[in-house]
C-alpha cells in the first residue's frame, strides 16, 4: 500500500538494464559519449523538435531552477501558481539559480493559474519602470501540484498572455508523461505547439532512477545553460548514466506506457474509494487529494499504508477529517489498491 | 589504452549490484530509508568518527562547493593552491555556493600549498578590518591536481597554520582512496587526526557510478548543509541509489582496494615508460604528468589511446615536447599499459 | 503645486547647515569620527533604546534590503503586504541582499497586512520540512504604501503572530515620522514597545538630503550588518556627512515637527478637495490616493502641477476617472494647496 | 598634519555651493532633473566622448563593483593586480555585484600589472572549456594602490592584451584626476584613447562630498547598469545632489586643478622628507609609501599627525622600521607638510 509518492517506487527493469549496459567499459566524461547523442535524438523525435537543445540533469528541482536561471534576469519576476512546486517545495532554489529573481504567485482553482489573475498580477509588474521588477517567465506545472491536468486550451490561455508580453513559458513536467497520458495528446501538442519555450521533462517519478531533461525549443534561450549547470555542480562526469536512462525511457514510448499505467491505477483507486472519501478535485492523473477521518488515517498507517497526510494524523479527534495525498506510480498493483480501499471502507 | 580520466571508467560490479538491489521495491524518498543510515554508519566506522555528520551527493564539484558554502561567509576568502580544482575547474561553483566568497590562490611546488606562501597570503587578508575579506577556510586536495600526494606531516604544516587562525581545513578527496593507499594510512589519519574539519570523500572516480560524501567531523559546521543541498537541487529523491553505492564502496575496504589497484597500475605504467618520457613530478598515486614529443602524442591517439594533452597535439613540430596526463583507474589492465608503453617506446 | 513625492522636495535649512559644518576640516573616514557617535546617541535617546545598534545609509532601498539581509537566511521567506515597497518598488533588492530569500505577499485592506491572511500565508511555509522555504522575518511599512497608518494595536496584532513563531519584525519607516505624528505616539511606542526588532528610519523624504538609519534593538541581529553594508558599497568614506544630517534631523524633534507639517498640509489638501474627488482611503498622513476625471489630470498637469497618475493621463475619455497620488512634504505651502484645489474644483 | 587619506579631507567650497544650490526647491527624483543632464554633458565634454553612457554613484566601491557587474558574467574571471582595491579592500563587493565572478590576481612591480604575468594568468583561464571560468574583464587602477602611476604606454601594453582576447578594460579611477595631473594628459588620453571601456571616475577623494561617475564608452556594455544600480539601492532619489557635485567638480577643470594641488603637496612632502625615510616607490602622485623607525611613528602620532601605519606602531623596538602611507589631498598646506617633516627629521 505505497501511495506516498511516485518518487518512492522501483526502477523499471528496462531503465535498469540500460544503466547496467552503460556502466561497463570506458566513455569520455561530461557527455562526450554516444549515449548522450542517442538520448537527445530520442527526445527530438518524441517531441518532433529537431532543433531542440537538450540537457540531462539528475533532479527535478535542479532542472526547473536551471531553466528559470536561463530564462530570467536577477531583476525579473517569475509568474506561477500560488501552490507551484517552484514556489513552495524547492527551498528558494529558483531564487538561487536566478541570482535573486522574484517569484510572483498567481491564484486559480484546482491548482491551475487563472488567466485573469495572471493578467492582474502581471499588471503589478508593469514594464517601463526600473523600480518594479521586470516581467519574466511564466511557469506552469502539468500534472499540477493539485493532481489536476491543464487541458490544451487552458495552456493556450496562459500561453497567449505570455506571448502577448513576450514572456517565455516554462512547463514543469515532473509528471509530463502522466499529463500526456491523461490528455491523450503528443509531447509536441502539450509543449511547443502550445507556445511552451522550455520543458522540465521528468523521468525520475515515472520509472527512471534519477534523470530529467531540460528541453529548450528556442536554442537561443539555452545559451547560458551549460555554464549554469557546470557551476552548480550538476554536470555529471559519468553523464552516460543519465543519457542511458533517458534513451530507454523514451524507446518505444515506455514513458507514456508507464504514465498510463500509473494514471489507470489512480483511477482504479478513486473508483474503489468512491464516496467513502471526499475528493478535493476530480482525479485526472496519478495523484488523488482526498479527505477522510483521522481515525482512518491512523488505522491505515497502522496497517502499513504509506501516504502523505496534511497535518499530524496522530493527533485530533477520530472523526475530524484530514487531507491525504495518494500517489500511484507505474508499479502500482490492483492488490495494493484493493487492500487499501477495503481497509478504508471498513471504517 | 584508456588513460583519459578515472571518471571515464566502468562501474565496479559490487557497486552495480548494490544499485540493482536498491532499485527494487519502495522506499521513502530524500534519504528517509535504511540505505542512508547504513551508508553513514559505514563512513563513521571507516573514519573512526562516530559523531561525524554525513551527506551524499552525486558530483564532486557540488560536494566541494557545498562544503565551502557551509564553511565560508560571503565576505570570506578561501585559501587553496593556485592549481586547485575548486579554483580552475569548477567554473566559479564555490563562488556560487558561498554567495560570493573570494578564492585566494597560494603557490607551492608539486601541486602542494607551500606553508610559507599560505602564511604570506593570509597576511594579505589580515583580520580586524571590514574592508578586507575575512579569513575563511583553507582547502587542500589529496591526491593533488598535480598527481602528487601530501605526506601526513605536510598536511600537519597546513593544518597548524589554519588552526592557529581558527580557520576550518577542508580536504578535497576526489581521490581520497588513492591518497590513503599511497600513504598507507587510515582514513582517520589523513583527515580528522590531521585537523581536517570536512572531507569531500570521492567515490565516482574509483569505481562508483556517481556518489561522493560530504563528511563533517564537527557537526556544528554542518548546520546549514541540508538547506544548501536542498536549494541547489542536489538532494536526490531516490536517495537510496546514492547510499547503496557508498555502502558497497566502503564494505570490506573495497574503496581502498580499488584505489590500490589504480595506484599500482600507474606505477607499472611509470616503470614501463621509464626514461622515454620526462616526468613533471615523481608519480605517487594514479596520475602521471609526463612530457614526450608531439609526434608520439599523434601516433598514440591514432592507435586509439585516450589521454589528455595540454595543448593541441595535432599541431606543432614532431619533436616538440608536449605535456600529457595519464590516469589509471581501478580497471586498468597490464595489457593496456604494456601496449601503450610499447607504442611510445617504439618512437 | 508639487505633489509628486516627498523625495522631490528641498533640504531643510537646519540639515543643510549641519552638512556644511561637517564638510569642513579633517575627519577619519568610515564613521570613525565624532559625528557618528553623536548621531547614534541622538537616535538612542529618541527611541529610548540605549542598547540599540545603529547604522547610517544614504538610501531607503538599501536600508530595507540590508536589514532584511541581516534578518533572513537565503532559504527564508519574508512576509509583507502585497503592495509593499520591498515587493514592488525595489527591483528585487531584498532578494539581492539576502542572497535569494523569497518574498511572500500577504493581502489586507488599506495597505495593511491582515493578521488572518498573514497566518494563512505562514501556514504555507510551515516549518519542519527542508523543501519548504523557512519562515523568515515579517516586514510592515508605516506610513503604508497606501497612505494609511497602522494603529498601535494593529501593529500588536502582527507582532504577536511574528513573536509566536519567533520571527523578527521589521518596520519600513521611510515615513516613520509621518506615522508617529499621525498616531501621536513616541518613536519607542511605534517600534520596540510593539515588538519591532529593526527599523528603517527615514530621513530623506522628510527634509534630509539623503540619510536613513538602520536601527536594531537586538544587537545580536545586527552582527552581519557591517559586512553586508561594506560589500554592497554602502559604507560612506565621508560618513560624517550622513551622521551630521541625522543629528540635525533628530535635534529638538525636528523630524517630528517636519512630519507633522507634511501631515497637516495633506489634511488641508484633503479638506480642500472635499467631495470633488474620490478618496481610495481616508487620508491619515501625508499621502492621498484620489480618483478624478482624466480631463482634470490633463488640466492640472498643463497648469504645472506635479503628481503621480496611475496610468497614462494623456489618453482616454475626458470623464474617465483615473487614480492619482498626491504627496505633501514638510515644505508644502497653503498657496500651493489652494491653487491646486481651486483648479481641480473649477472642473 | 592630516595624511591619513584623501577621503578624510574637507569638501571644496565650490562643490559645497553647488550642493546648497541643488538643495533648494523641487526636482523630480531619480535623476529626472536638469542637474543630471548637465553633469553628464560636462563628463562627455571633459572626456571628449559624446556617446558615453554615464551614471552617478555615491561611493567608489559601488562604482567599481557595478561596472564589473555590467562587464562580467557570474562564471567569469576578472583580472587585476594582486594589490588592487577591488581584490583587497572591498570585502568581496565585486563578487557580490557579479553574482559570483572570480577575481584572478596578477603580479607586477610597483603596483602595476606586469603584462607578461597577465598573459600567464590568462592562460590559466583559457577559453573553450566550461569547467574553467571564462576570461572576463581586466581591471587596472590609476593612480595605483602603490601610489605609482601607469604611463600611457604601460596602459597600452595591458590594453593590447585585453583587446586581443576581446576582454573589456576597466579603469578604477578613484584618483583619476591625480593620475591625469601626474601624466599631464587629457581624460580621453588616459581612457578610451587607450582602449579603456569603462571608468570609475572619482570625485570623493578629490574635494567632492560623495560622488563618482561610472562612464561607459561603449553604451552596449552599460545596458544592465541601471538595474544593477537600482536593485543594489544605489539609485539616489535626490539624485540632483550627486549631479550637482559632479558638475561643479568638472567645471573649469576644477577636478584637475585640485588633483594637481594634491600631487604638488605630496611632491613637496617627499622633498622635505628626503633621505630621512626610505621610499618604497618613487612618489608620482599624491600618495607616499615610506619606511621609518617605529619610534618616529609614535612621536608623530603623539604630536597629532594622522597617517596609516602598516602594523601596530605602538609595539616593537624603537629603531625597527615600519611602513607608513602618507596621502595629501587638495587642501594640504605647506605648514602641515613642514611641521611633519621637521618633527620627523628631528628624529
Amino acid at each position: 500500500m505505497h501511495f506516498a509518492s511516485d518518487n518512492a517506487g522501483p526502477t523499471h527493469p528496462k531503465i535498469l538494464e540500460a544503466v547496467i549496459e552503460a556502466s561497463s567499459g570506458y566513455a569520455m566524461p561530461y557527455g562526450a559519449d554516444r549515449w548522450a547523442e542517442a538520448a537527445k535524438a530520442e527526445i527530438r523525435e518524441t517531441f518532433e523538435a529537431p532543433e531542440a537543445e537538450i540537457f540531462f540533469i539528475a533532479t527535478g528541482t535542479a532542472t526547473n531552477s536551471m531553466i528559470l536561471g536561463a530564462l530570467a534576469a536577477p531583476w525579473s519576476a517569475i509568474f506561477c501558481h500560488e501552490r507551484a512546486h517552484i514556489l513552495i517545495d524547492e527551498s528558494n532554489a529558483p531564487e538561487f539559480f536566478t541570482n535573486g529573481a522574484r517569484i510572483a504567485p498567481v491564484g486559480g482553482a484546482a491548482g491551475k493559474m487563472d488567466p485573469k489573475q495572471l493578467d492582474a498580477m502581471l499588471s503589478r509588474y508593469a514594464p517601463g519602470d526600473i523600480h518594479t521588477p521586470a516581467q519574466g517567465p511564466v511557469s506552469i506545472t502539468n500534472v499540477t501540484e493539485a493532481g489536476t491536468v491543464y487541458k490544451l486550451p487552458e495552456i493556450d490561455a496562459i500561453s497567449t498572455i505570455a506571448a502577448d508580453k513576450s514572456l517565455a513559458l516554462h512547463l514543469d513536467g515532473a509528471r509530463f508523461g502522466n499529463a500526456c497520458a491523461a490528455l491523450g495528446c503528443s509531447a509536441a501538442e502539450m509543449s511547443w505547439k502550445r507556445g511552451v519555450a522550455a520543458v522540465s521533462f521528468g523521468g525520475t517519478k515515472n520509472g527512471c532512477m534519477s534523470v530529467e531533461a531540460a528541453i529548450f525549443f528556442d536554442r537561443d534561450l539555452a545559451r547560458n545553460f551549460e555554464r549554469i549547470r557546470m557551476r552548480s555542480g550538476h554536470l555529471f562526469s559519468k553523464h552516460r548514466l543519465l543519457s542511458a536512462q533517458m534513451s530507454a525511457y523514451l524507446k518505444d514510448g515506455l514513458w507514456l506506457d508507464l504514465a498510463g499505467r500509473a494514471n489507470a491505477a489512480a483511477a482504479d483507486l478513486a473508483s474503489a474509494l468512491g464516496n467513502h472519501v471526499e475528493f478535493v478535485n476530480q482525479p485526472e492523473a496519478n495523484m488523488l487529494f482526498v479527505t477522510f477521518p483521522r481515525a482512518l488515517h491512523r488505522k491505515l498507517r497502522g496497517a502499513g499504508a504509506q501516504f502523505y497526510s496534511f497535518g499530524n494524523a496522530e493527533e485530533g479527534p477520530d472523526d475530524a477529517p484530514l487531507l491525504a495525498r495518494l500517489v500511484c506510480d507505474w508499479s502500482a498493483t490492483p492488490e495494493n489498491t484493493e487492500r487499501f480501499a477495503t481497509l478504508l471502507k471498513a471504517g
